[in-house]
Order: structure tokens, then C-alpha cells, then sequence
């Protein structure tokens, strides 16, 4: 059974922008309004790392405070922000960030050479964060890496995705979005990973964030959709890049994905059109080519 | 069930190379050699039309004649080309081509605007070209366009591409290739679309033929791989583009169907190295970006 609606987190401002050239704040500005006008209700705005290893999102702070007085902001859009401990947790509430998000790995190697510790030290890490949201009232988001794939491993093992999917849902995350952070995934293995995933964590508490690396993203989605997997993670304009290949694709393109959901009678609630001008914009703004193919094609 | 098994038809050389910029026939000829090399036993080689219409085309017959002295035209592969009448047929015939294609379109606004005659008119106009290739023992495929949407019209119906299609396999097309020409089609309505032909043509003659120009084929291939259509027409490197939308993609890369079939435990006899390598070659003659994900990964 095909859900009838999805939901789309747009992770462009984020994720696709951290893999990006710097741009300007007031054209993330742009296009975070010009998301929010496409309909678009769940956008990751910014991070709260450290300017030293993520540059591009050393403005996130003043993306927030400005966002504070957008008129979306009064229109049920959610802006979350990444925030990989405690501080960072502090400043985005300053900020006003609505809901936060934190990351494990589901691969040993990569927390290792990501972040220097195991994977549970990773997570055990984030309790403090998880209370003090807990007592702000703001919802946690849990991001698990790695879950097709690792760049330094290869081959992760579904019941490892299941587990730290698990822990970050039992720990207080009211959705684990599930990453395809290289892209390598196909569909009978991204459907075997889901439904491995959903015998833990219920199945409408699950995201997919898949990066089109391989160009595989959209077909993969398709072979999840049946699973009852119904919140995709996608960047507009399939902005990004992916850190471990250069020159390679990043997040699957928001457009292209809409217009197949449409195209199979599934709502998004998302105005195609508009979303692909918001796609356009931040393409020229960086100077670069729009990666969604909706978008070329539409344009063209 | 999906197939264990899948059959690429490499179009690249054809329908690639068509909305390209003109290249030498020696690139032609190296890029068909590191196809076959890679594996590939179909390859669509050129095509026997007025160099007017289709100046890219206008060395078929020398590629032919070259490909005569091939190593690998010794080794099972087979070289098709596009005829659209009896005097292109005899051109190929006699530059050696193993197979022929021909074309109907589904959409009547297509036919008319393209060709200035009705579907039924083109296709009873093919009756000489299949007597003859009958007579010299000449496969013929059929191509049917517009099967998901026509550039004219916009939506087509599913039983106008019945017909289309049972009408050239009664009149001894081996195989009907069913093309998304403009590549709007999604998945439910693309296997919607295959079920209602293979009513009326035996499944294991069908082939899809997707455009890439919204992000779809891919996916579109997935949902229809469970109908047990097991053939597939794509361009090495995304060759291609799309004459009704400039700028557009052209067709599926071939690279990225292989690495999701073989993925997906599906066995194609295509070594995706040397595959990669083929597009490369051809991207670097014609200027342009690989426009396969996958081949961009991996030299990543």
C-alpha cells in the first residue's frame, strides 16, 4: 500500500549548502522563504558546529534570528536546526531553531574517523542534549549515517542500522531519518534495510535521507514507499555535493521527487513550480548548474 | 518476480549521438568497440536517414562498413540500425547491419507533426521495409514513441499504445521497444502502461525505452521490472538530450541502470568498469559532463 501523502524535510540549507560554496545569508534567506512559499512545512535551516570545520554554516545563528521574524514563521513551517552537542544545542535555542537534530553512525569506522569515538560514545554524548531539550519543550530529530554503505567499510549490516535506530528512538528522537550518506544503496537492499529498521522503531517514525551519489535515490525511495515509509529528507535544486567523492551528486533533488509523488496521485502539499523557482535561485546564486532534472526540464 | 536476467540495448551511438554535436566516425567506432569490450550485445550503431534531417547521423553507412572488420563483430553482438523506409533499409542491408529498427508513434499529433502523416499511414508505409528484411533475414524491431505523453497532446492512452504496439509485432517486429520519448511518465502510470501492451504483446518481446528528462527512468524501470519486461534501451553516459526541451536530459545512463541491477543480484554481462570507461571516452570527445551519476562516482 502506497501512502497518500508524504511528507518532505527539506535539507538544501543545510546539508546541500555545507557541501556548497559559501553564499550570502541573505540568500539562504531567500531561500528558506521561497521554500516555506512552495509549501514546503519541515526545512533544516542550519547547523550549529563549529565555523572551523563546517564554514558555510558559521551564519546559522543569524539565519535563526532573522527567520524569528519572517511571516512564515507564523504559517506551521518548522525550522530545524543540526546540533552536534550540548553548546550547539544552547545556541540554537537562543536562536529560536523550532526542533533540533543530532547524528549517529551505523558504522564503527566512520564514527571513528568522523568524530574520534565509538558509536555508542557518540550517542551517549547527546543524553544531556536530549534533557535539556526534553525541558525546552524541543523535539529531537535523530539522524543514523552510514545505513546502505560506509565509505571506509564498505557493507553495513542491517541489524547495526536497527540497533542504533533503536536506541536513538528509545532515547527520546520522535523520528530517526535513515541515511544513504554515500549514496551506494539500491532498492532490494534500501527496502530490506527499512523493513529490518520498522521492527524496532515504528515504521511513521522513519525517514529516508538517500544522496543520489549513484543515482539511485529516487528508484530507492519507490522500493521503500511500500513499506509505509512515508518522510523523505531531499535538497532542493539537489544542492550539495558528497564528501567523499568530489565532483559527485548530492541529496536527491526535492523536485524530482515531488513530481514523481504527484505523478503517482501521492499529496505533498508542495507547488511544483514555486519549488523549482526556489531551486533555481539558490542555483544561480552559487553558480552552479541545477542538479534537479524536473527543474531543467521545467525550465526548458 | 524479477528477472535474474536483463538485456541491455545500448542506444547511445543512435539516439545519444543524434542530440549531440557531430563527432568523428573514429570516436563513433572507438566508443561502439569499448561497448562491446564492456559487453554490451546490442548496440544500435546508427541510423539510415536524410543527413538533412539528421546530420549527426550522415557517416552511418561508414560506421557500418567499418564495424564489418571488427573484431567484435565476430563475437555475438549485434549492430542495429534505425530505417525509416525501404531505402534507408537497404542502405543498412548493404553496410552490413545485423538488425533494423522502425518507428510508430502512439500520440497521432506526434505522427502528424513529425512525420505529416497518421500513425496507421507510417506504420503501412514499414510493410515493403519488413518484406524485404523478412526476404534477407533481417530482424526488425519496433520503436513505439510518446507512450507515457506526447509533446503535442500531452496525455496518451494506454490502449492507443496497445494497438500501436500489437500492430508492428503482428507485422513481424521481433521485439516493440516502448519509448517515454519525453520522459514525463512516473512509475504507476509506466507500469500501468506495460501491463495494458503485454495484454496484446507477449511480455517477453517488450522493451522500455525511458528518457531521462524528468529524473524517472530509473524508477520508472523499477516499478516495471516486476511485469517481466527484461530488455532496456539506454545511452552510455546519459547521451543525448531532448529536442522538445533544451537543455534536457537525454536518455537513462546505461551505467546507472547496470549498477542497480546488479545491485539488485540482476546479471546483465556488463562489466561496469569498462562500461564507465566507454562513456568517459565519448564525454571527453563530445565536451560535455558525463551525464551518467554513476561513471562520475566512481572516477570520483
Amino acid at each position: 500500500m502506497l501512502p497518500t501523502k508524504v511528507s518532505i524535510f527539506e535539507v538544501g540549507a543545510r546539508d546541500g549548502l555545507q557541501n556548497e560554496a559559501p553564499v550570502t545569508t541573505a540568500d539562504k534567506l531567500t531561500l528558506i522563504q521561497q521554500l516555506a512559499d512552495a509549501g514546503v512545512k519541515r526545512i533544516e535551516a542550519g547547523s550549529f558546529v563549529s565555523p572551523k570545520w563546517v564554514p558555510q554554516m558559521a551564519d546559522s545563528d543569524a539565519v535563526f534570528q532573522q527567520l524569528k521574524h519572517q511571516i512564515n514563521r507564523q504559517s506551521g513551517v518548522v525550522y530545524s536546526a543540526l546540533t552536534p552537542n550540548l553548546k550547539g544545542f544552547e545556541l540554537a535555542l537562543a536562536a529560536g531553531a523550532d526542533e533540533v537534530a543530532i547524528f549517529g553512525a551505523a558504522s564503527e569506522s566512520f564514527s571513528q574517523k568522523n568524530i574520534n569515538c565509538s558509536i555508542d560514545e557518540s550517542i551517549a554524548r547527546f543524553i544531556p542534549l536530549i534533557e535539556q531539550a526534553k525541558k525546552h519543550n524541543i523535539a529531537v530529530r535523530g539522524y543514523v549515517s552510514c545505513v546502505l554503505g560506509c565509505p571506509y567499510e564498505g557493507h553495513i549490516n542491517v541489524s547495526e542500522v536497527a540497533r542504533v535506530s533503536e536506541i536513538l528512538y528509545q532515547m527520546g528522537c520522535y523520528e530517526i531519518s535513515l541515511g544513504d550518506t554515500i549514496g551506494v544503496g539500491t532498492p532490494t537492499d534500501a527496502r530490506k534495510m527499512v523493513e529490518a529498521v520498522a521492527n524496532v522503531v515504528p515504521v511513521d517514525k522513519l525517514a529516508l535521507h538517500f544522496h543520489d551519489t549513484y543515482g539511485q535515490a529516487l528508484a530507492n525511495i519507490l522500493a521503500c514507499l511500500e513499506t509505509g515509509v512515508s518522510v523523505f529528507d531531499t535538497s532542493v535544486a539537489g544542492l550539495g555535493g558528497c564528501p567523499y567523492a568530489k565532483g559527485a551528486s548530492g541529496n536527491l533533488a526535492t523536485e524530482d521527487l515531488v513530481y514523481m509523488l504527484h505523478g503517482m496521485g501521492i499529496d505533498t502539499g508542495i507547488d511544483l513550480a514555486k519549488l523549482a523557482l526556489a531551486g533555481d535561485t539558490i542555483s544561480r546564486a552559487l553558480g552552479r548548474t541545477n542538479g534537479s532534472k524536473v527543474a531543467n526540464a521545467i525550465r526548458a
